[in-house]
């Protein structure tokens, strides 16, 4: 965590806390607290130190475990499990305990434990910039050695999936299953197949798993379909994964499109443009640049060609019809934004590039490295091939 | 869904309808919605339908999976990427286009969500009920036969962890590992290696994962503690495993403690104390018995044999130190709750008995089954033994 710019962000504040109400699930709670409690608890940062309010059963792990400065426990304030107004008035105390009488919480903090402390006269203001979420955008080299990591393991988990394409049979008249489907070890290749090897290679190295994209044809069209079923030749099969490290919670995340046998015609173009869009996206990173810049850049590509983006048709279903890449670190999705109103990049940003075309006439393509910005540019992260058919 | 359930308890609140901003990782979204969106979207109930709100992104796999009346995309509202005032007047236009003018939020509903609409005049309360953690509580036949699913897999899960213990040798004096752990295929049998076996098999068996704890010796004194490291002979070790169906989204959950050779006296003791404490934990549900009925059973074993409790001394960190078990569903915790203040059971509550005692001295024990509230009693939805040596 880069403490200075957490002090330095945080003492700037309207208020007299920043309070954190949630688990281990939130990845601002993980940022500030660095406790892995399954169940919410509050993280309370005032005058520069961190405490931390967690029940009995978590008191004895948060103090070993925890990145704080103090760690009190539900006893500490004579409550037990149950009464909601008892909770609510533990809450309350432990925010004036601090000498606090004002806060602000995140956006998406819950709106129940902001009101009770408006009723017991704590003063709780909505932090809409998302200090934390600023915070977090522009990670520590050890951060960025937490994401490299985890897209080692997911290279590994990429190879696993290429292979089994690679290694598949298609299915011709003589065959049990329909003509065209992918065959291996004699049984139609599926997405979920694929996906569990893909998983297992994940756990092998040490990473969990939110879900994974395998999807082929027309479910490739749908940038979020998981994908389902026999897989087949000659389209293009979109290939997804972001897995999780276990150990450091921080997340990886890549893109290919692969196609067994021969892609049509119009196909082979999607995957050549997207990668033009690709490349042109990833030469536009670097400090001071915007995120919008960076996604002006993919859209400008496929606007060029006479494909359909948001910027052209904000009602588009088929074209380009996602942004240009995200921030990744303990969320999947953070900041900044490849998108419209993308913020400025600064060095240390660690994000997405992932251009696609969709149309459930064609499918879908989608190539997806993970860089971070650096002083002059940007170093990737990722170290895989880009190639669309697989021999 | 229990549609009649829902439609009776949300016609009666006091607010034109109730608002759910929120993704497919919060229950009572999936509950409501039927979507799978990973970022954070609008449900609204209203008038007995269920309208959604959108990404663009979203739009077509909203519109063939969610089990609602109305979906609707940002470009409806004429809302791009970005401006945050613009997101929140598309939120509020979206809720009085439904002819609501007042709603109800759950209470970790976000607060920005809730301020911004109050700003724009319209009423937000916090249903402090949890209304739908009450509906998601009682579950229907198709979500216990999920949940009965997840608990199979569970099984062989665990039986993958007990075969890994079974086969496992003792290092003696004259290995390269330290007298007294665990070894297979000739390396130490560690806490990662019997995990890595369960989530390997939970994934063939349709499961994705979040955690798993595989604790020995002192690791096992702390309820959470995951474990790590090499395991050892002589000592308990707890295995607590809760899956998730990919498909149903239901959870599964079990917990055996094991010993491989001979345990001491006093966890031997403990064992017998916790299978009696857990047999009743059982015996004492029925429908109209409270959860705090069913943790009292499990406490008062406990007690009469001098085990300290939360009930006896809210602030001890040796002995029963949790409650004796949860609802569990679309969540892995969610109600009702065996504990003190615990609500009455119904038919068709699914809940975890899972009694245990810890103590860093000797380590920990713990015995977990899922059963659901029958109609005169319950039924057992885990079909696992309960021993505790391994042989």
């Amino acid at each position: 965590m880069h403490r200075d710019r957490l002090d330095e962000t945080l003492s700037g504040i309207d208020a007299d806390g920043y309070l954190l109400d949630a688990s281990q699930d939130n990845a601002n709670q993980l940022y500030l607290s660095g406790f892995t409690g399954p169940d919410p608890f509050l993280t309370l940062y005032a005058d520069g130190r961190v405490h931390l309010l967690v029940s009995g059963l978590e008191y004895g792990r948060a103090r070993s475990e925890a990145d704080v400065d103090t760690v009190e426990r539900h006893a500490d304030y004579d409550y037990e499990y149950g009464g909601r107004e008892d909770r609510n008035d533990m809450y309350a105390a432990f925010v004036r305990d601090k000498g606090v009488d004002s806060v602000l919480m995140p956006p998406r903090g819950p709106v129940g434990t902001a009101d009770a402390l408006r009723d017991r006269g704590i003063g709780v203001g909505v932090d809409a910039d998302d200090l934390l979420r600023e915070v977090r955008a522009v990670k520590t080299d050890e951060e960025v050695a937490a994401i490299r990591d985890a897209q080692t393991a997911n290279q590994a988990a990429m190879r696993a999936a290429e292979s089994m394409l690679s290694a598949a049979t298609v299915a011709g008249a003589d065959d049990d299953a329909d003509a065209g489907v992918l065959l291996h070890d004699g049984e139609p290749l599926t997405s979920e197949r694929v996906s569990t090897a893909i998983e297992t290679t994940l756990l092998e190295h040490g990473c969990a798993l939110d879900e994974t994209i395998v999807a082929g044809g027309e479910q490739a069209a749908d940038p979020h379909d998981r994908g389902s079923g026999p897989l087949r030749a000659n389209e293009p099969i979109i290939v997804d994964i972001f897995p999780r490290s276990k150990a450091t919670k921080y997340n990886g995340d890549m893109t290919r499109t692969f196609c067994v046998g021969e892609p049509g015609e119009t196909a082979r173009e999607w995957y050549d443009l997207t990668e033009r869009a690709f490349e042109a996206a990833l030469d536009a990173i670097e400090p001071g640049a915007t995120g919008e810049d960076v996604h002006a850049a993919a859209c400008e590509v496929y606007e060029e060609a006479g494909e359909p983006t948001f910027r052209t048709d904000p009602e588009t279903e088929t074209g380009f019809i996602h942004s240009t890449g995200h921030g990744i670190g303990l969320d999947v999705h953070e900041a900044p934004s490849l998108s419209s109103g993308g913020e400025e990049l600064e060095p240390g940003h660690v994000i997405t590039v992932e251009p696609g075309l969709y149309d459930p006439a064609v499918g879908g393509v989608r190539i997806e490295d993970l860089v971070v910005v650096t002083e002059d540019g940007y170093e990737n992260l990722t170290d895989y091939p880009v190639e669309f058919v697989v021999d």
